[in-house]
């Protein structure tokens, strides 16, 4: 086992991996430093839904399920623990009793990690946090997107408000941090409060894949199709847990029957292996929606899946 | 938004979907007129069960769940509350204590809605009640039945009893209400208490499609095949919530694994798009086996299904 | 029965209590209008909580377990819907992604109220709820309130901010719509962030009874002591489940070990039939954390407490 | 440990308590036979039930809980199995499908117990199982009953239906099998249909102690009233689980706050030590609305309370 | 219906589903003897185990979710218990406190099993018990596994311990009870301690099936390979319930995303109809960890699965 | 706010209660250091149990529920944080696999801290735990017990096995790290396997006060012979939470009916503050069978009563 051992997660041979406290991945509770190259983060804020919250708990519940995760990807073969430094950045700074404030503090904290070089994978949280993450990440160029959600997240407004879990991706073409040229959205299901909540994306050049889109296809095409769209430069990753059907993944705020299989993402997200990712998050994960805990298991996979794929390109980039 | 004013769902930007009465789909709670177009009711009978009840709260659980529901469908792009008047018509009259006073009362709800030319899509409650229905709604000639189901439901008795959720096909059959040659019997399977449980419906005519037969054949092709048996005529669709797999809907009496998911029922009910079909019901939704909520929230949204099949014909036919 | 026909629950004799939609305790869903004497009404809202949320459904889970509710209380007879006008008025509108809004908006919402002489009974929505709706009543003279809670509610401010589940209280004596000298707090524990806590509500002139208090003093003592406080002057209600047990009410968000019983809410709320009450609340009733159903259960109970308790009042005032 | 082989417990330092078959109190699955002194039977019917059914699964639920019951009573020092022969005698036969065929089905399985003097303590089931079991035990003279529930039972009829979990205790009285002044209930609260539900009673001459008598008497004043009132003539013992607070048995149909403890049952159950009990029942557990499992772990432990206050006088008078 | 009625199991149609002591299937709980032919036994130990426990309870709970199996496969037509005698044979001995002496145990039940030619079928337990089966039905030449899991259980040990759940397959190729010529496993997926976690079987020469290759091979190659590896000599087969994806049974110690449903084990166990299989086990069942209850429904009906390919050969060599 | 800066816990005015990484009561998880006063460990050691297992996850799920602590007492005014330094020193080490070793590690640890000066408030792990703690932290002179549980733990073994949740009283006596003379045994009750079960401490000088005596003896005269036998000496305090009512605390191994109320828990701790206190633990908290959370509230809850309990001592022992 090599890598820095200031950085190895709890060994599960010595510690087993009910005890303890609970990390991301068990690794360790590590404050923003320049030493660390890929962050594990928490967001949590869920105070931009519309119907039921939770997410809140999500970070909590994603620590505690992550107890599962091992050191080495089954198919990649991909260490990450050995490749860079990972660590447990703690939760992003929130107010519970105001979103707006949230909404800065969280962009400030994303700000930091750009400042120290630190790629972060964030588990939130309700799926507002895209738009702080990215407006303190992306400063130069807008960057790629790859959505997985049921919803297209681009609505003008919910109930007069406009930065919600529903807008972000409107937002984010609206200010600029998101290419549209370079953007996928996956999954897309569920009754719809008009015809219009789908077509924003359209218009605004986005790649579309409904589930209908995804089936048709099969999913070697939407591999394809998502190489070709988001080519070399870099991009963001962004997982609403609703875009996993809910039978896999019950424990969320909006599920819609009829979604992705967890399969699915893993096989994505291990195509994305060595690209330019610059950042991913896992949102609307609501614990006390998931009595089987699989929701929370799933996310703590997917994380990983997440920083498998990210190691390589961060490890190549700092040697 | 157009569409009778009296008949639209509560409207999500005013009152949130968490807010208020929860009514099917949030539609007016409406007592039985001519006005009505489409019915969603509920029939919370659960006396015709032989394993587990529960099904009575189906009604009750399925109404919160359809709060997510919302106006347009995401693939047809039926806007069911523009075509046509949908209302909450509360649940068929039952007797607790009595089953047979139940089927009767339930007969005689139905055949109101027949004489107000109502078509209804009910939530059950157990799969006896498609006997009460059809013998509410179908007065002339038999009608085509399309049904999902992991059981056939043609036994000829449980303990001694005729009336009951294993044996309403059979009962169709006889009495006259179902047409054989244009009835299908989807998803069947699960352990056999003999081998005639399957073969009455094969004697009679109508066309069965095991879950084997489902895998081998293909959706695509189960679907001609749909296409094919029923034709032009009226038909009515049965869906026993255990025709779909426990993991998608593990809130049933009698869970048989293997079965079709959610995908599956959409993609079919889909194509049925403005075919004449005479009312529909999903039954043996029981929430006290249902802790993530999913069964309800396939239940809700495979309602939406029906609506969004059965709207335009209706719409076309009151034109 | 006796009762103005047009206000009285659904007769379970005829439509069995799992059937149909839930309103509160099977009344009429009604518009406001002067006919109403009381009203059942939701308020959900849970923007003020920095814990978990939730308890923007409690109204919906509330409703629900209010079907087991019957029409004539056991130990004073009271027959509330013989007596008066009692309706379901649907919940007190909220925008769910502005915590300021939805205040002016309950407050709104509770005004009309006062305006049509309604008394309203509420479900919450957590603990900023008594703010808006006590805003909204209190116009002349302030009011005593006899409050149950596990926390005092009188703190200046969470996180920065001022309106919010743990500072009614205090918002109420300054803004003066609280008579500290008639006002109670009953149940009081937990760990505190700091001696200040419970310091203000003792200085401001409430009656401070904590849960050591109550044990030394004996239940009947307590109720002498309420009656002594709030004389024959009208006062107001407010029960944060938490002052319950969470043994007996554990759906809530910020549960405190050793509390008071629902027995014990039973007997001091039934010492207060006929009282001037102007109104009453139960908050913080989260059902995404009860499992078993009894917070909701109990507090569809404690709600029918207090409508005998108003009911006899509100007769005798109209009449 | 003696007592004779043939009936002693599964051992549970040679097959650990989580081990093998569950049966009632881990006793031998015995047929009826007049070997056996006491059996132990389950009366799966729930058709008599107008809230929530469930209870058919309560047999099932109780001997899977009863797995932690050991041998020697800790008050009474009463070693059951050392006294008399106790068996588990399966389920009485029932017909889900037939709420008349199955009362006299269960009346007929009583009458066999009867006429092999064996004396039963059964677990529900619905409410309505007292009317089959004592038409089935009680030949000669009348019975006291001492019966803990939150409902009197004594209705007439509950939507036109007779013979259900509401009437049992007037049926009783009108047919003659108990003797009314020989017979208490304990524990009556909740709301109610009308002031009629619990008039019969008093009416018949039962004692009627309400859980609002229960308080001002005590614990100790209610025991001494039972023992004056059953004398030391036959009785029977049945217990509603809704008796009991839902925050100790939440898994009930018809769940109603404010009630007795298990504490309470435990010792007024220990003070009939050694009385002529002809036989008891603990009705209304449902298991599906019992996540935690306490319910059924307190139905489990009630049982064996009955039991060894039944064991001494079987033991005497079989000596 | 024929077959031996001494080892039918109870009829569904006198005594209900619902009713009676759960044993496997319904069927006899009887001694081990000559007259069984096929054993359906527990294995309640899971002190292998080094993240969650709770297989202890495997048995029982699946015993009570098997009251839904019936007698007939739907598919095969195979009607088990008229073709050879099954039995419950309660479950082998364990002791709770020592592990050691519990594997001893184990072995020493199957041994017995083995000298009255009794083909077992197992339920664990965690993963452990293959090693003491296997140990004790293996005298002569060693068998072909056919092991279904996501984990490939050839470690050499866990914190320093060599049998346990996690060591198996090593254990069994290494004393020669396995033939890992004719050994295939099945599944294999989730992230690894490191990359030797599953190169001892392909090292040691077994057919190594992951999840990817199964996916890349489709269910028929990889039935044709199963046939091709076992052949037509004697072989076992394992089940690890972790094999199947979580969604379809959540409630086992180490759940890992991505998976098998229980539609590839139901049809690659069919396609072993008749085959010389000389024993079986479902091992991870946890029921503490499935509140949906799905995964007890998926292991009984797995069971049941392989009795139906299990009885036509023990039938053919007894005759 | 005063208290050494580098131990107190974390802010919740800055962080909110739901975010980050949960430790003991927030406190910093910190390494063992002569800088600590007073250490919250886990200890999630469950092989020493006969029934269900799950108290491995004590730790896990208390971390988590200790949230909610604040940092005042609101009886007695302690605030510990200021007093001493208080800090999560995570679990003490364990082998899942090995019994033995576990139970050597667990005291190595303890040997550690008391080398440290450490006092230690711990979190089981099934009830064996006392033992390697004890022997452990015990060096010269036996310690007073003060033992809240359900059952003695006084048996000689179980299954064979002398080190157990069930023994450790017994090896205490025997080992000579429990002065019998200033020990007490409170809340015992439940079905016993024999007399003798409870006979050992009598005989060995415990003095036990059974619910029943307890009940007789009411609160005030238990905690004045608690302080009659204790004396002023130091004493160690172990809490099987099973001691508590199910009601209140569900999510545990045997759960018995019929206990302590956390009140009577919360007023006799804090009767012993400033007591000399060695160490304390909480033990069978076993969360997955705790599916409303109120075990692990409730756990969290006295764990900062302990605290309180203790800090002024070890403030004072410092100084």
């Amino acid at each position: 086992m090599t890598g820095d051992p200031r950085f190895q997660p709890v060994d599960a041979a010595v510690v087993p991996r009910f005890a303890d406290v609970a990390t991301f991945m068990r690794t360790r509770r590590h404050e923003v430093s320049p030493d660390v190259d890929v962050a594990l983060v928490g967001v949590p804020f869920d105070l931009g839904v519309n119907f039921r919250t939770g997410a809140r708990q999500g970070p909590a519940g994603v620590r505690e399920a992550s107890r599962l995760i091992r050191r080495v990807h089954p198919t990649t073969g991909v260490s990450p623990f050995e490749l860079c430094n990972v660590a447990d950045l703690g939760d992003a700074p929130v107010n519970p009793l105001d979103k707006d404030k949230s909404i800065a503090q969280i962009q400030g904290f994303f700000e930091t990690l750009r400042e120290n070089r630190i790629v972060p994978i964030s588990v939130g949280g309700d799926h507002t946090i895209p738009t702080p993450i990215l407006r303190g990440l992306v400063t130069d160029e807008p960057v790629g997107v790859l959505q997985f959600d049921a919803h297209p997240d681009t609505l003008e407004e919910l109930c007069g408000d406009t930065v919600n879990h529903a807008t972000f991706m409107r937002l984010g073409h609206k200010e600029g941090w998101i290419d549209p040229k370079r953007t996928l959205q996956i999954g897309l299901r569920g009754s719809r409060f008009s015809e219009a909540d789908i077509q924003y994306g359209i218009d605004a050049g986005f790649t579309v894949i409904t589930i209908d889109d995804y089936e048709a296809m099969g999913r070697a095409a939407v591999i394809a199709k998502i190489h070709e769209v988001l080519g070399d430069r870099p991009f963001y990753i962004t997982l609403d847990i609703d875009g996993v059907d809910p039978a896999f993944c019950p424990g969320t705020a909006v599920p819609e029957i009829g979604g992705l299989i967890p399969r699915d993402l893993q096989v994505i997200l291990r195509s994305l292996t060595g690209k330019p990712i610059v950042g991913a998050d896992i949102s609307e994960v609501a614990p006390c929606f998931d009595p089987t805990g699989i929701t929370c298991v799933t996310a703590a996979n997917l994380m990983f899946e997440m920083l498998c794929a990210i190691a390589p390109a961060v490890a190549a980039g700092r040697g």
